[in-house]
């Protein structure tokens, strides 16, 4: 339920009305965008004063139905929200490109790539340490070693990292290390490990489930949202149908209609869908200029090689001429994206 | 099978291989780029002399494995296929953009709908005439009185015409009106229809069906172009998959997948993707961004008032905005898009 | 609208309802079952009287939501319908199996064939003249000569058959040879089509499109019923996902929900869900366990050599041994199936 | 890479042959059915002395692909794995039942359900009692309070229970009251919780996840296998497609598929596929004629009052029926299942 009030609202009549829901023991969220306000009933406590809400000076309308993810939703905060991440901000007026490795291999890989992307424009780092693979018999990450060395990759850069958490018992070890904290797509569902999420302090990066609803994937920041931490960026990252020319489907609509529901940022990982790296550029270009606030892409040093996911890894050449073009069309929609160092 | 030349290859020699299988029955197709000349062995004829040509000069080597499509395959013709439809070219350096209603109402809603499109830089026009509808009860097109409706607001405003046909039977009736014929998404795989289209001369529209591969959207042009008839354009118009925020997902992704596998030019239609006009210019930016060769969009004068697929219809004016985005992109991605007229 | 009269009705009172929605240009269907008798108002004329209706004797209530397909849906048509083929009545207590290879491809293999399913049990035969393959280049059937080598296997051992159509053209040809006439998955939306087998004579086969809903299904068997042919029987036969261990998903739940919503046969084609016949036995006693009345299936006598989908084609013994299983599954949920003969 | 040995190989021979692998470091499975033995070479090292082992006695040949999945495939294990919980055994004659509520909600509701389910024939109680639930404002299960509500039920009537665990923190906690774990379709691909599951004691239930192929299922339990657990049971439970007539689509094709590719059993859940009471009889149906070596199905006293699931819950009365129906398929495939007490 939304308490929708009326335009020139007094501040008095206002504060009037959220005392009220206060002091009956409701909870609420007040959102605000230029002369509209929103009042959010988000308890049954609250929800159970409308009647008497609904006749308050000030109130314009009480709305009943309402999404079922209200702390995420555009109808509780009609504003877009900005996840700093360090000196980053995504969700502003800058595309942020986030790149690195599917896992960190060695101290001269991740430091190479990491170089490599930041002087191309990349703004954040990112690698896996713990990777969840399908069979027990595939190189699982190099645990805690990875993630130091990804801590120290960034570090010389200057780029924040990011890195996938695939259990609430690494919390304390990951955000010791990280600058975000990867929820990846096979755990998008994983609420233990969600709730776990809104209890730490660092943003959260929560890439859609490969056969999750844009729904499912909103109720999914919900649970970390509501457990505390508002900090949450979604990712579109190809969900499974039955075309089988590329790894998963890019769902590029997912992009609009998420910025349409939410305020929380959204962004797009290109190499995850596409499975094949001669698409990445394309892909990365249609998110952006479908309204996307970042680009994930894998990078390598040298893809053959890789221990995982080597033929969706862009070169670092590659990367840069992707950057090129992904730059031009973030201007021709109104944004900017990271210059080159240098 | 595929007989790929040296480089600097002789026009004599050249000659004497394309005699030499022509000679003993063979079919063949020759494709030139720059430098490199493929010679495809079309049928078994041709494949059986094989042997023979691997010792001929000016024979660099023979690829066996070869597309299941050998006609609208990029081995058989490196170079992009333009289609010229009246004084319009698509798969050339312009973004066309093809809009419409997706029905033919009246003379007057049609008429409007042209001038309005032409006025803000559409290319073509579309509308339909023969709809193929889920239910019998549904409102089924004017049938020949909307093809006449159609080429007379397409006559007026200058724009060529395209219409969709749904039985081999009315080939004579639309080739009359229509400067292109569209295969709707339901019959790509009515393979009788598809050879119909090889024998008449207009170009055609194929759309991909829901539930087909890129594969299977190949294998249907090869019916089209082994059939006589080489001026086919691809339309990627959305996948059917268990994601219901939107009526079908738009598979982007079968841009520059099918732009790398055939010579054809491939466009996107993103109205039918969405079936929510709220999306429509975010995914055409999207498909525009990944390679498009052009947009198809339903346009109304009155969406409210439309007798079929009025939620994912723009209005005239929706339309004229999404042109200025669209055309920034296009620019973005080094091509060009209609401009305005007047 | 369906008009839901009193139990206990009188004759009088139903007719004097009858006859006044017949004089004012109404146009009706009157379905009975045991006590409970429905009157459904199928146009708008009908639905007009609504009002009136409602006030007279006999009448119950009005129920004004309805499905989409009205005259095939089980609020219309209470009872089972049974669709008679020759002698074979499909719908009734037996469960009727129908066999014969993919396509016709000679007079001895045709007959080989007829003779040791009819021998097994089988009811009917199938078999392929007009084959819709995806591929140009790929065999498209014998036409008119394997038309007629099917009817007379089909003469000789006393076993109705059934064949594709797959161009309105071709009805006379078939019709003339063919006791019941096939609409394949790929045409089961080639409205055209559908359209045409309603003014013929002969019932119809009518299987589910790959990526078809359950309701485009009724809809389409909508098609046929409402331009005059209410024979019509519906075939689930696999459904295109993600799963690429079988060729198709086959969509068992389909038989019990189309069941539940139409007063049509519904039978199973597990030869082309599973695309191996390692699997097909398994797949028809799901079929026949979850209500199936009927069960299609391919049968080749040298499934190696055969010209399209050997890997799914049971040997003639492996026909006869799934048939000693079906008879037992049948017999489990209170329904009998074909004896040998002999 | 497996070594088939000669039919009627001497026991000297294969003792020889499995020292030499041993006394090299090399890991093996040895599987012997009838006069068939296969020994598999399972790591590196064993599979290093292939070129050796091929020359000694009573080798017939070595078969170097196999599956990716090697200690729960087939070709490591001829015969079926049979899996105890309590005194039931999975994967023999019988057919198992379980059956219980989704979640536990009351001493009352349990026991009054457990007690119906016994007498209708169940050999097994499910409940949950923590619930991952996809809205973080749903009724989350009771916890704790639920896992001894349960155990308590089961121990009155007899029936070993099977509950779901969601995260590695809570195993102490389950195993203490559980005689079977579960692990849920949303954890499928959670391999933190599966190698957990490996080191404890309890029989494991693995559903598949609503997009996971077959052999991702497989490659799941291989997790648990490897990790130190064969005790594993397999569960089909509808996956997600276009089709939104049922919740999922169940795919029946799963049963057989299993059946052939692994030797753990494999039982079905018809209440998740179907989403709606009036379809799982039919399709539990088609599970157990498929092959199914049980069934899974939710029960509740009071289904209009469940606090989940309870539009697919069966009532007890309902349940009795659906026994009734199973028993006599399961006797028409050569099974058995359980009979009612009393």
């Amino acid at each position: 339920m939304i308490v929708v009030l009326s335009s020139g609202v007094s501040l008095r009549d206002k504060a009037s009305i959220v005392r009220f829901i206060e002091q009956n023991g409701g909870r609420l969220l007040v959102s605000e965008l230029g002369e509209v306000t929103h009042i959010g009933l988000v308890d049954e406590a609250a929800r159970a004063l409308a009647p008497q809400i609904e006749t308050m000076p000030g109130v314009a309308m009480i709305r009943s139905e309402t999404p079922p993810y209200p702390q995420v939703s555009r109808e509780h905060r009609m504003g877009d929200t900005i996840v700093d991440v360090g000196r980053v901000s995504i969700g502003g007026t800058e595309v942020v490109v986030i790149a690195g490795p599917c896992s960190v291999e060695s101290a001269d890989q991740i430091a190479t790539i990491a170089r490599g992307v930041a002087g191309a424009g990349a703004r954040m780092l990112r690698g896996g340490a713990f990777k969840p693979r399908t069979s027990p018999y595939s190189f699982q990450g190099l645990g805690a070693e990875g993630l130091a060395l990804l801590a120290a990759a960034g570090s010389e850069t200057g780029l924040p990292v990011v890195t996938e958490i695939v259990a609430p018992e690494d919390t304390e070890l990951v955000t010791a290390q990280a600058d975000m904290l990867q929820i990846g797509a096979r755990n998008m569902s994983n609420f233990r490990l969600l709730s776990e999420m809104g209890a730490q302090p660092r943003p959260v990066l929560l890439k859609r489930g490969i056969a999750s609803t844009i729904e499912e994937l909103l109720l999914a920041a919900e649970y970390v949202v509501s457990a505390g931490n508002s900090r949450v960026v979604l990712c579109e990252r190809g969900i499974r149908t039955f075309e089988t020319a590329t790894r998963n489907t890019f769902d590029v609509s997912a992009v609009p209609v998420l910025k349409r529901e939410t305020h929380l940022p959204v962004i797009v990982d290109p190499s995850h869908a596409a499975g094949d790296r001669s698409l990445v550029s394309s892909l990365a270009a249609a998110g952006v200029a479908a309204g996307a606030d970042g680009v994930l892409v894998e990078v390598h040093n040298d893809p053959e090689a890789a221990l995982s996911d080597g033929p969706q890894s862009l070169t670092i050449p590659g990367f840069a001429e992707m950057m090129t073009k992904l730059r031009a069309v973030a201007v021709a929609v109104g944004r900017t994206l990271g210059e080159t160092v240098g």
